[in-house]
C-alpha cells in the first residue's frame, strides 16, 4: 500500500506486511531506491509493530518517482511501484535549510525566521497538557519548538510519562532492542501538529537529564535508535536534528560517539534536515562539516546573545542561541530573567544577525512550567518578541546583518538602504547620527518594550540629530527613501 | 620659616627665600634631608613664586626631627633645623595604602573602602560651581574623586579656565618652563578641602583632552612637571598619583615616558602615595611594580565588574574600576546607564572584591555634568552607593573577598561567619542555601534598590530555603551567631 499522489513537500509512505516473528526491529533490513527527475536516493524503512514495515520520503520535487524495495526479508524485498508528485499545498514551504551563510530559508526559497521555544517534554504530559500546549502556541509567535525524544527527570520533572520509545516499564526495564510504536506514532502527530501550526521540530536525540536508562545505553543500542528515529521522521518537513540538550553532560559518550551518530543521521536522511548538538559548557566543534548551525548555550551569566558577531565569524554558520537564560522567577539562575531582559537578549541576538530562543521559568503550583511541560504562557516577552519579528519581517529580506560601529551600541541593516540601531539598556535623550549625505531616510523611534513605533515626520539625511525618549530598550530605524 | 609641632599625619612645611632671577623654577635645585625616629628621607622642595622656596613632609610618625637642607643656590643651601610630631588630629588617619592583598588601610590602620566619583574638572570652574560640588560631596557618600591637574576640552567640557598650571594664557601660548604658583595653591586648597570631607583626591596628571598644548610637552618639560607636583602635593595625606587618564589615547607618549614618569613620582614622593594609570581601550600592564592598583576603564560594554575576580588574579593586587560608564541620558553609550545599573555594577564589583566608582552624565541646558565640571548630583545611584557603603562598613573588618559559587551569582564573606550573596538582574523568588551544619546564621533579605534590609525570624543552619520577592536587585545576608 502506498501513496499515489504526493504533493511537494508532503510525505510519500510506503506501508507492506513482513514477518512479525523474532525481532523484526533488528533482523529485518528494510529500505527502497526512489528514482526521479533528479536521480535515484536510497531511503530506508522501518517496522512499525505487528507485522507493519513503512517506509517514508519527504517529496520535495514535482513529477513522476518510482520505488524498488531491498529487505532481507523476501516478502519485503523487490517490491516496485510509481507514485507521482504534484504541486504543494498552500502553506508547505518545505524543510528549511541555511540561506545567506547565517541564515534560513524553505526548501521553496520561502524566508524563515527562528523565533524558537523550548518545551523539553510537553509530548510526555498526556493530552489534556499537551493540546493546551498546542493552543497557547497557536497564540504565540514561536515558529520553532526545541523538544526532546527521552522524557526528563529533573527538577520540576518528577512525573512519570505514559509513554516511552521502548518496550517495557519503569518497573521492569526497558528492551532498548524494541521500540515502542505507540510512542512514536504519538510523538509524530505532535510534530505535524506542530507542522500545521508553522513550529519546526528542533529535536533532540539525546540528554543528560534520566532515570530510566535512556542516557546510557550501549553503543550498539544508541546507533540502532538513531537510526530508527531518522527513518520514522525524516520525511517530516519540520524537522531539525538535535543531537543532544548538553551533549557535555552526557559522561559516557565520547567525541567519536556523536561523530558516529551525526554520520547516521546524515546518512539515513534523504532530505538533509538542519543537524546540530547543544552544549552545557563547552561548544562542540561548531566548524564540523556536518553541523548546519550552531545551537548555543550561553557560556557566560551576564553577555550572551551580545556574543552573536564573534560566533558568526568564528564558524560562517547561522546562530541560533537555544538558551540565553528563561524568562521566570525559579531560584536557579538559569530561570528567572525577567521578561524585560529576556525581550533585550533577542534583539542583541537579532542586531548581530543571530536567533535568540526563549523558554519560561515561571513557579507553579503544580509544577508545569512551559520550558518542561508546555502549558501556557505567562510571560511579558513574548509579545515583544513578537513585536521583533514584525519588525524584522519588514527589513531585509535577506535577514538582519550587522553593520558595527565604532562603539556603544549594534546597528544592522543594508548599507545606503536601510538601518537598525538598538539602544538595549542604554537610555540616550537624542543620538547624532551621520550617513552618506547622498540619500534621505524615514526615521521610525521604536519603543521596543512598549511596542510602538513613532515615524518622524519628514525625511532625514547626512548629519542630524534625533530626540530620544530617556528610556532603555529603544531602537531607531532609518529606511531610504527616494527624493 | 618653619612648621615647629606637626600633629601625625600632617604636613611639616619649611619657607625660605631664596633667589627670584632668571626662572628659578628650573635653575636652583633645593631639598632637604629629615632624620627622625626611623632614620632619614631626602625631600624635594619646590618655587613658589616671588623669591619663594617651599618644601613639605608629610609626618607619620611621632618624634623629635631635624632637617638640612641642600640646594645650588648658596642662600637655600645648609639651613638646618627641628620639629616635633606630636599624636595625630582626631579625623587624620594618613595616606591610604594597599591591605590585605585587595583592599586599602589608611597609614594608621583604619580601614579605607573607595567609594569613588569623577569629576575631572571640577577645581576648573571658578569659585560659585567649586563651592557647590564642595557642598555636594559633604552631603553625599564619596571618599574618592578622580580629578585632572590639566584642564578639559571635550563634549560638554567648551569653557575656558581661570587658572592654569603654567605662566601664559591661550592666546599667547604658554610657558611650560614656569608654573603657575597662583593656579597651584589654588588646586592645593581643594585638595585640603576634600580632605576635611574625608574624600581622597585621585589627581590625574596627563590626559588627551586638550586643547592648549599641555599633552603634547616635550619630555623635559613633561618630567620636570611631573617633579614639580609630586614636589608640592606629595605632603598631602589624600592624594593618589594617577598617571593618566586614557594613557593610550595620548598617542605621542610611549611606555618609556610612563616609566620614566613613574620613577619620578617613586623617587620624589616620600610617602609612597598610591600611583596607577587608567586606560581607556588596552590595560597598562599592571603588573609592573610600581603599581599599587588597577584603575580600570571598562573594556565591554556589556560585562565590566562582573570581570573583577579575573583581574584580581591576573595582577594580586586591589582592582578599582574607576569607569563603568556613568548614569545618565547623554548621547554617548558610556554616559547613559540608569541608576539601576550603576548600582548594580557597584554591587557585582563589591562581592567580587574589587571597587567600582561612579561618575553622572545627565544633559544639563548650561553643560554642567557632574562627571567634568561638579556641581549638583541628580541621579538615583548616590542613594544606592551609600547603602551598599553601609552594608560593607558592617561586613568582614579586612574587605569583602569572594566565595565563589559553582554558578549563577556572585557570593562574598568570610567562610562559616559571614556570606554575602547578591542576585543581580536575576529575580528569583526563593533560594535554596547549603551551609555547614555546624554554625546558626541569622538571615537578612536586602532589596539593594529600594534600601531596606529584613531581617526572618529565628536563625538557619545546614540546608535551608529563603523566600525572596521576586524581584531584581536583592541579596541576602547571613551572619553566624552562636547558638
Amino acid at each position: 500500500m502506498a501513496t499515489e499522489h504526493v504533493s511537494r513537500f508532503g510525505r510519500f509512505e510506503l506501508q507492506v506486511d513482513g514477518p512479525h516473528s523474532g525481532n523484526p526491529f533488528i533482523d529485518v533490513e528494510f529500505a527502497a531506491t526512489i528514482s526521479g527527475p533528479d536521480g535515484s536516493v536510497r531511503v530506508p524503512g522501518f517496522y512499525d509493530g505487528d507485522g507493519v514495515y513503512r517506509l517514508r520520503w519527504l517529496a520535495e520535487v514535482e513529477g513522476p518517482f518510482t520505488f524498488t524495495t531491498a529487505s532481507n526479508a523476501r516478502s519485503l524485498d523487490g517490491i516496485t511501484g510509481g507514485f507521482t508528485v504534484g504541486s504543494a499545498a498552500e502553506r508547505a514551504h518545505g524543510p528549511v535549510r541555511v540561506a545567506n551563510t547565517f541564515h534560513f530559508a524553505h526548501a521553496d526559497g520561502a524566508r524563515y525566521r527562528p523565533i524558537g521555544t523550548t518545551s523539553y517534554v510537553w509530548t510526555h504530559q498526556g493530552d489534556e497538557l499537551e493540546e493546551q500546549t498546542l493552543r497557547t502556541l497557536a497564540d504565540s509567535p514561536f515558529t520553532k519548538m526545541r523538544m526532546c525524544v527521552f522524557p526528563k527527570s529533573y527538577l520540576f520533572n518528577e512525573n512519570e510519562p505514559q509513554l516511552f520509545p521502548f518496550e517495557g516499564d519503569a518497573r521492569a526495564g526497558f528492551d532498548v532492542r524494541r521500540p515502542n510504536p505507540e510512542y512514536w506514532r504519538h510523538l509524530e502527530k505532535r510534530i505535524d501538529q506542530l507542522a500545521e501550526l508553522g513550529i519546526e521540530a528542533d529535536l533532540i536525540l539525546f540528554h543528560a537529564y534520566d532515570r530510566w536508562g535512556f542516557s546510557t545505553m550501549d553503543p550498539v543500542a544508541d546507533d540502532r535508535y538513531v537510526a530508527y528515529a531518522v527513518a520514522r521522521l525524516a520525511s517530516f518537513a519540520n524537522i531539525w536534528w538535535s543531537l543532544a540538550n548538553e551533549y557535555d553532560l552526557l559522561f559516557e559518550k565520547t567525541t567519536e560517539d556523536w561523530e558516529r551518530f551525526a554520520a547516521i543521521v546524515t546518512a539515513n536522511d534523504p532530505a538533509d534536515h538542519l543537524l546540530s548538538i547543544h552544549n552545557c559548557r563547552d561548544f562542540y566543534d561548531y566548524s564540523r562539516p556536518w553541523i548546519t548551525h550552531a545551537s548555543i548555550q550561553r557560556q557566560d551569566i551576564y553577555k550572551t546573545s551580545e556574543t552573536t558577531n564573534e560566533w558568526r565569524e568564528a564558524w560562517r554558520k547561522p546562530v541560533v542561541i537555544d538558551e540565553c537564560a528563561y524568562e521566570g522567577n525559579i531560584d536557579q539562575g538559569w530561570g528567572n530573567i525577567t521578561g524585560e531582559e529576556m525581550t533585550r537578549r533577542f534583539w542583541e541576538g537579532a542586531l548581530r544577525g543571530g536567533y535568540v530562543g526563549h523558554g519560561e521559568t515561571y513557579v507553579d503550583a503544580n509544577d508545569i512550567l512551559w520550558w518542561a511541560k508546555g502549558g501556557s504562557l505567562r510571560g511579558t516577552s513574548p509579545d515583544r518578541i513578537e513585536f521583533l519579528d514584525s519588525i524584522l519581517a519588514e527589513g531585509p529580506t535577506e535577514g538582519l546583518e550587522p553593520i558595527p560601529l565604532d562603539w556603544d551600541i549594534p546597528r544592522a541593516g543594508v548599507e545606503n538602504e536601510y538601518y537598525l540601531y538598538y539602544f538595549g539598556f542604554n537610555r540616550p535623550t537624542y543620538r547624532r547620527f551621520l550617513l552618506e549625505p547622498s540619500r534621505s531616510y524615514t526615521v521610525d523611534v521604536i519603543d521596543t518594550w512598549n511596542m510602538t513605533i513613532t515615524r518622524l515626520a519628514g525625511v532625514y539625511r547626512g548629519r542630524f540629530r534625533i530626540d530620544l525618549p530617556g528610556r532603555p530598550y529603544m531602537a531607531v530605524r532609518l529606511i531610504a527613501v527616494d527624493d
